[in-house]
């Protein structure tokens, strides 16, 4: 077997090293950021200064010494970070009463396994050794379940506070050209995705030794117990999901129905009642809930990974090192998108609007190849070179290179995820201009093309997943399909900053729209916009794929807890749980988009209403009501979140109990393999139509211009198919990924009591 | 194990005779529907003779004397047949040479599965006995092959000579009240119901009796070689979906952009030069298309029943009126659809417009009631009181009153999916009504809420299939989801008819239209065509969900032919199948989407033409040149048919030949599971969506005519959501459970092959 390189005590300081080397980092970027000053005084005090834009003199710049402009934007700017903390605090208290109660749940559910005694009992896999209660386990699940949720919240509204903080310094930048711009914008992003990707490893880690205390060489009970961080995060990030997406989306729909398509005012406009419920809607949907969800998709990747290697030949040796391998490489995916960063925002530097996509993209790319090498290095001295795998059962053997090509299919495939979703989702190709095009025969066409182009756009991407689950699966088992998925996820750093670009830049352009900027400027903003979309895609496309392999992760790790040996298809119990699985996808989706639906119907009222009996309101000369619209959208997410998390959450549960776990694994196989289509088609598709519209607007080519201008009936036509993507790709896409990875880590969690008191409707008849 | 109570030559007796009485009893409809006259001279002689209009002097009266009216719509009523005879010819042609390139292709690959020896061999279930050699099956497979093609074409082109030939006579009894077009519409829906039924059952049992004259005591390759029936009348359905959805989506989406849309002149106006093609669309489409595909679940359920039970106690002990028990299923449904069928045409008459709905639904309710009494019948004395069905690999024992569950279940889940289907899509409930509603704030509410109904529509269907399933799963194994799905289709000539009576409804309108008959006439058929809206939606959801129950019961036979004992979805080589499998169907939708998508962009460009280069067109003083679009359709529909047939008919081979049968049994559940979902709410959206137009412009409540009148803002969005749902319920949906179908029996009838030399890939690495 071997011994790993690296020393246990090296391992333990390296990992808490690169997370507070990663948190350092993101604090750094804020520094940078917080460099733009917001306050006129602070302005002025720049402006004369000698970094201040004396530099730029060049044509860019514009109302640098506008002093209203940059109170105006520091107002709105208040306004948005208010809406979005007073949203978010709303939901984090209903969430809390949730979390509180299926804590309870998971301790009782947990505990009577083995009718809460405190007596130890036999290991589940190696039956000659003793280890901790089931009631033990019930405790620790509870607590790490607590802890994942806890720091999905702080991840959340941490991304979310950055967000804030930075729209409007991206706005003012714009002023002095579109690269400062683009740095102000992608910077922040970068603050949000160190932060997540090091505050996760470091609670982790931290978690982990804090329950070795007590654990001591019961690994296999430890890990176990640890799953429960990973449940916390999903369900933290599932209601962030889908509250944050019914919330941004009412708001949005509701503001470009009245404002856009009846009163004929530009997106954005402040005369519009419901544009800053619109702009919070972003910071809570697009970067708290996308916050949210990627670190549940690391936190349940680690603990997939943990679970199955403390049943490994690492966990029963305990060789620590090896058995931390997959914070190892989360450890060395820091390091990688440290180095990455700098390349957008000190090695080159953007100056035009066309150079924004190839340098958004170039960090993909850099990231990826940087972090082979990165794994490699890991997987030579964090593994020994010869060790076996549990395999359903039987102990399967591994070399460290063949694990290596286990992770590194994982990133690859999401390298050619997020380029196939750039290609599907990005006005510079061949399929968004396709759709722009169709818009010339009206709305109805532009709604067919967009749709079949979603569903092409699975084909590849479902390729590169069906690939990756080969290659790993046949070399290291589920272990292998677990680091593939921890291989996706290890650049996260990069992808969640390139992803939480978008909403920022949205932002920006929507703030430079109410301060009343000039046309410029908001072409600017557009023009990052318009990547953001692709971006924002991308990002969605990462973690739609890393779902996919998480969840078939834990699902493998499922199976295994629950001793079941075969899944098979042609037995009732299971195909029926196949049927059903793959039907709740668009059960969810059916409840998410008509939330949305009607959401944005009283969204509507409100904002006649204001229009209606608000005088002076479209002069220009009022102020429009912006509390009751934000009032609205809450209202309606909090209540709408409650029955499609409802039907996630229970799920498992009802037919674990009830069915058994021969069910419950064709249910997770069904939902995974139609959820996963879906989210892809409908993310993709309600891209390319935002991305169509902007085309159109942009007028960049001969062609793009013979569809517009703005307020044109093909341009009218691609706003129809705009607003009907908005819920696909900001609601029911995104939030189909955490229905496919919650069920899969609750029925990991409960397998303990499925596997002893599941199945009650067959046993009764 | 006891005796059947039938003799084998009564039942021999019994189903030619039931099957000459089906068709005696189409044609008598046929002669019916044939009293109306359509040449002037004969409406002068039907006018003054005693069964003439006298009867009928009730206000309804109208024009009935009009000489005009009638030549006019014997006029378009030719142009319409011809321009749809002349499309299926085409067709036929194109897909002849697939068919006998397929078919050379199974003999090659069936013979060499044993070298193309014409030695006998040990059959492959009682390894000792001797039977027919390999070359035997692979020839009597091709020629069943070609005679399930063959029966298809039959049925698919009557039904169509059926409907045109129904049309417009459905057109001129609606002046003599909605009741006599009623029974004009529904008759003719008949003529084809029992035409298709007899006819299927007929050819089934000739070629099993011409086959046992060489196959003697080998049951089990006769029934092998006889799946060759299914594939033949699935391939052909697939083709003729595929195509005629495209020609009749393309016809009637572009005849829908710019005549109601651009140009505000009525549907079916004669003025738009596409109203011919739209019309033939119809017929090819809705109708032959339609015919074809039913045809093809009855074809495939019944080989599907027929091989298990060739390998079971009925087929060793050579039980002929046991083995036949399918057969006597449909005879029996026969029986009472005729029955049924004198409800809605002599028992009860429709004097208003509301009683229309509850007639068409009052034929599935006596139709199910009927035929559960006589499924318990053909149980009680074609089966013995007990017997063993081969359950992979081993022989369970089953009770006759067991069976008669399964085949019950099957049909009373079609009801609930009817029922389902109904509430979903007929504009008497709220689901339709609150999609209307959705149209006050434009196009995009429409659409999301459209697509979150069809989604929601899902729900229930899938509960019911996954009942069946299980239930006759575990009373009958693979053998019970074959006879349930059997039980489902067992009334399909009632199906058939008022699935059918729905297309000729709309082109009788269509007709009314061109003919320039009154206001009124109009209404009458618009108020048959919305109940014909619902009802085609029930029959797609009756053709779903019986090729659910069908596939999965192929898929069972082929992989006990396949000799698979599980199909485990925790190895890769099935996991990887069912991800792709289940990426299937979005694969298939985008292709015959964006092709709906490009015919119909082709079109209106066409359309734009004419109505910009002929003077005097928009005036109705020229006449359109129909033809050209005729032509575009025909042109574009066999270009595109190609591409989407290739991938379903292609990928079992490519799977099965290079990754084995592990991989092609993911790949057939994966697509069964998600293929179903995207079928159901994609028709149940199109057909909401139309029912929502047609709810706004019928006004019929205070609620309706607040967003009416035809021409509203509300109606214009209405007209976006029936556009885009045009190519979802009438292209791409209903293709997708030939899709699920096709894979599954082409899989089987190629299974020797796959089993003996498949996996080639494997086997190189």
């Amino acid at each position: 077997m071997g011994e790993a390189i690296l020393s246990d005590l090296f391992t333990n300081v390296l990992i808490p090293a690169t997370a507070v080397v990663g948190i350092a980092f993101a604090l750094l970027q804020w520094v940078l950021v917080s460099k733009v000053r917001l306050s006129p005084a602070e302005a002025d005090a720049e402006g004369t200064g000698k970094n201040g834009y004396s530099e730029y003199l060049i044509d860019e710049e514009e109302g640098l010494n506008d002093h209203n402009v940059v109170v105006k934007c520091a107002e709105i700017q208040s306004a948005i970070s208010e809406g979005a903390t007073s949203f978010l605090f709303t939901e984090y208290q209903y969430v809390g009463i949730f979390m509180a109660i299926f804590a309870i749940l998971i301790f009782l559910f947990l505990g009577s396994v083995e009718g809460f005694s405190t007596k130890s009992q036999p290991c589940t896999y190696s039956k000659d050794k003793t280890c901790k209660p089931a009631l033990a386990n019930a405790i620790f699940s509870t607590l790490s379940f607590l802890l994942g949720g806890i720091t999905s919240v702080v991840s959340g509204f941490l991304g979310m506070k950055i967000a804030t903080y930075a729209n409007a310094r991206t706005t003012l930048e714009a002023r002095k050209g579109v690269g400062k711009a683009f740095i102000t914008a992608f910077r922040s992003g970068a603050v949000m995705g160190f932060l997540l990707a090091a505050n996760g490893l470091l609670v982790l880690f931290i978690s982990i030794n804090l329950f070795k205390l007590y654990y001591g060489d019961d690994w296999e009970g430890l890990f176990e117990a640890i799953t429960g961080y990973g449940l916390g995060g999903s369900s933290m990030a599932l209601f962030g999901r889908v509250g944050g997406g019914i919330y941004t989306k009412a708001a949005d729909v509701g503001a470009d129905l009245v404002g856009k398509v009846e009163r004929n005012i530009p997106e954005d406009d402040p005369r519009n009642p419901a544009v800053i419920a619109d702009n919070v809607g972003d910071n809570v949907g697009d970067i708290a809930g996308m916050g949210s969800d990627l670190f549940g998709s690391y936190a349940e990747s680690s603990c997939a990974a943990l679970v199955v290697a403390s049943i490994s030949s690492f966990g029963i040796n305990h060789d620590l090192t090896a058995m931390l391998y997959p914070l190892l490489i989360s450890s060395m995916g820091i390091i990688v998108c440290l180095i990455t960063t700098l390349f957008a925002t000190d090695f080159f530097e953007i100056k035009a609007v066309k150079e924004i996509e190839p340098s958004l993209k170039r960090q993909l790319i850099i990231s990826t190849i940087l972090m082979t090498l990165g794994i490699a290095i890991v997987s030579w001295v964090a593994l020994p070179s010869t060790f076996t795998i549990f395999n359903f059962g039987v102990q399967k053997s591994v070399k460290n290179w063949e694990l290596f090509f286990c992770v590194a299919i994982g990133l690859w495939a999401g390298l050619v995820i997020g380029f196939v979703t750039e290609y599907y989702t990005s006005n510079a190709y061949s399929p968004v201009q396709d759709v722009a095009d169709s818009c010339r025969t009206g709305a109805a066409t532009n709604v067919i093309f967009g749709l079949a182009l979603g569903y092409k756009s699975v084909i590849i991407p479902i390729f590169a997943i069906a690939i990756s689950i080969f290659v790993s699966f046949s070399l290291a088992a589920m272990y292998g399909i677990a680091v593939a998925a921890l291989g996706m996820l290890s650049t996260i750093a990069t992808g969640l900053a390139i992803d939480a670009y978008g909403p920022i830049s949205d932002n920006a352009g929507g703030i430079a729209e109410m301060a009343g900027m000039s046309h410029r400027i908001r072409e600017r903003t557009d023009a990052l916009d318009a990547a953001g979309n692709t971006t924002a895609a991308i990002g969605k496309g990462f973690a739609i794929g890393s779902a996919a392999l998480v969840s078939l992760a834990l699902f493998g790790a499922f199976v295994s807890r629950a001793a079941i040996s075969t899944v098979d298809v042609l037995t009732p119990k299971v195909f029926i749980g196949l049927l059903v699985g793959a039907m709740l996808p668009y059960w969810f989706s059916a409840m998410t988009m008509k939330s949305v639906g009607s959401a944005a119907l009283k969204m509507v009222e409100e904002v006649r209403r204001q229009f209606n009996t608000i005088p002076g309101l479209m002069e220009g000369t009022a102020r429009p009501d912006y509390t009751n619209c934000v009032k609205i959208s809450t209202d309606a997410s909090i209540k709408e979140m409650i029955p499609p998390g409802a039907l996630v959450m229970l799920t498992p549960l009802v037919v674990g109990t009830l069915f058994g776990v021969e069910t419950l694994s064709g249910v997770l196989a069904g939902s995974l393999v139609s959820g996963v289509q879906i989210a892809i088609s409908a993310s993709n598709t309600g891209g390319a139509w935002d991305n169509a519209k902007k085309y159109i607007e942009a007028g960049a080519s001969e062609h793009a211009r013979s569809l517009g201008p703005k307020g044109s009936d093909p341009h009218k036509a691609a706003v129809i198919g705009d607003t009907i993507g908005d819920p696909l790709k900001d609601t029911s896409g995104p939030s189909l990924n955490i229905l496919i990875k919650l069920m899969a880590v609750e029925s990991l969690v409960f397998a303990p009591f499925f596997a002893t008191h599941g199945g009650l409707l067959f046993k009764l008849f």
